[in-house]
């Protein structure tokens, strides 16, 4: 097993990768705001927004491969340290391959060639910031003169033009997945069916193979929130409750709807109106200048009105991970800017049903730019079974 | 997007979840190489070995949720640390939620819960070691007296018999996705019906979501070694490259094998014909007291008597990752045991035309038992479109 991910053809919306980052503003300030010189980070999204490179993120760790690993300051253009078979995937960016095929050392071999990227960019043993997640234990011995970061997330929470498309992109996958997942939940179909229906039509749609995280709930596995599909037979009155999160070229989308098997039954009418109606009210409150926590209130307060409440986040920014900044949860001050990428999904999961509805939107200086398009009403259209 | 990954019903081979494994004379002896009292683990592999919990691997790092983490000792019940809504994956394993759903510092939160599990296990300040994956940054800060392992990888080579019939019950996906992906490799089929087809095949067997690494390659891609589906129509004569990685409960098996859409070329059959030979040398080579390397050298010296070489590894350890100890690579010392479980797979790329064939067995004091049940053979069964 070698596996790297391979490019894909572009979709519809043409995607372009990221110049290299040295003078990248967002870079600038964060790391102006730590007192730091150089950031050192192996998070996948970090990689891709400093260099274009985006990798696996399907496995899970292997001791044998490490994670791509960026280096970068204020000044110069970041270093790229991979595996040499995934050289071609940021060909713009400089690299300091870790190790051969056959190396029996490669973890001693990734050590050094970040500190030989550190020497390299003159900032060995000067301030340091590091990525919070998947950078290597014996690497960060190595480092020196480690400082917290400071608002790290805030480096990747505005997009720029580029990087919206790119996420538009990713979205336009989510939609064919949305669009096929409705189509193929007909009695008789099991929660597997749905789920090889949406993603064929994902990876049909990329013309390849792409990461793809999903919740496929039918029956009363929907008020449970989230979960995998299962073997379990979709039959009329069922709700069934999709949720789709692609990546596209290291870009992520996510997306959400809840519909029926058959004539829904009140109970799914109700708590899908109350999620179209916190929907709404959370896309109103989302604009630039708003507090994060505003726009999660918006949502509640609508779902109160109706008695409903739901225990998850109304929602997250989205792009270079499936989860970042801002969150959109109670009380949270991050304020809006225009450029942010944020998922919305208010729920409500009561009386043996649970429904979501969830779009991707960019905030603007006004309002919120929807970037979804697939259906998100309750009954329509009809299903192929109907 | 919530996504967990949902438990599936078990298939053929009912598997095991390990008990608790503070006596586990794997850690004992790894605490004791490393002078250390207490393992901090978050890599996937250890913490499946340590407490039979399974979580998610396919998304990536994600800001707000945290990897489940392990804390053991030689002596105690090893502490999990997870999510609140995945404490029903190892029920048997005391659990130390890190946050609530829409906890605003579930980073925090989820350092406080380590500390605290170091604290009730009486190790606070006690000499370290880190799983050299995985584990937040900010929290190995937070621990005192870090040392280095020595040897981690060993924890894991040695499979219990209730961990080989677990690594067996994900082989047998791997023979089912196998089997659908040749005979959908048809004339005027694209790769990615290949693909699409051995994953469908998978989580039917499975009865749901598994995570699957892939290398599916046809034509003169099939000399490139590695890479994912493309939209590529396959025609009479393409070679059709199929490696299939899955993991099941946990456990992870690996499988490849070559055939050819329509007659297979000379030159197909000649690197079809190294392979097969090579991957009987090296089987011939497996037991337990040989070195790694005894066995690459045996696959490699049987590719050379017919002139041909292969960049990448002859094969690996399984199990609890896709790739980890033993590693079989040129001149590897490490002593195979009974008990370990390899995956074994030469190529051979020349003439435009790439083939490699991969079991996976476990190491026996006499020999290797193969666990993989999939066609190897070139050209049989014949496929649907021949």
């Amino acid at each position: 097993m070698h596996a790297t991910e391979a490019p894909i053809r572009a979709t519809a919306t043409d995607v372009a990768t990221a110049a290299p980052a040295g003078s990248d503003p967002r870079l600038v300030a964060l790391l102006e705001r730590s007192g730091a010189e150089v950031l050192v980070s192996a998070d996948p999204g970090t990689v891709k927004l400093l260099t274009g490179h985006h990798g696996d993120v399907e496995t899970g760790p292997s001791p044998f491969l490490h994670p791509p690993v960026v280096v970068a300051t204020a000044t110069d253009a970041p270093l790229l340290i991979c595996a040499e078979d995934e050289r071609e995937w940021a060909p713009h960016v400089r690299h300091l391959p870790p190790a051969a095929g056959v190396e029996l050392d490669p973890v001693g071999r990734h050590e050094l060639a970040v500190v030989a990227a550190l020497a390299e960019l003159r900032v060995l043993g000067r301030r340091t910031i590091v990525d919070h997640v998947a950078l290597d234990t014996a690497l960060q011995h190595r480092l020196e003169r480690v400082v917290p970061a400071v608002g790290l997330g805030a480096l990747r929470a505005v997009k720029t033009p580029a990087e919206q498309a790119g996420v538009a992109a990713a979205v336009r996958l989510a939609d064919a997945g949305q669009h096929a997942a409705r189509q193929a939940s007909w009695d008789g179909h099991d929660e597997l069916d749905v789920w090889i229906a949406a993603r064929t039509a994902i990876e049909r749609e990329a013309g390849g193979r792409v990461p793809l995280l999903a919740d496929v709930l039918s029956g009363r596995r929907t008020e449970t929130v989230s979960g995998a599909p299962r073997a379990r037979r979709l039959s009329d009155p069922d709700p069934v409750l999709v949720d789709l999160a692609p990546r596209l070229h290291g870009f992520w989308a996510d997306s959400c709807a809840t519909w029926a098997v058959g004539e829904p039954t009140d109970a799914l009418r109700d708590a899908h109106a109350v999620c179209e109606e916190a929907l709404h009210a959370a896309l109103e409150a989302t604009r630039a200048g708003a507090l994060a926590g505003d726009v999660d209130a918006a949502a509640r307060a609508a779902a109160a009105r109706h008695g409903a409440e739901y225990a998850h986040h109304t929602g997250h920014g989205v792009g270079f991970a499936y989860h970042e900044e801002p969150r959109l949860v109670p009380g949270a001050t991050r304020v809006l800017e225009a450029g942010m990428v944020v998922a919305i999904e208010p729920g409500c999961y009561r009386r043996g049903v649970g429904a979501r509805l969830e779009v991707v939107a960019v905030v603007g200086e006004d309002g919120a730019e929807v970037l979804s398009g697939h259906e998100l009403a309750l009954d329509d259209p009809p299903r192929s079974g109907a």
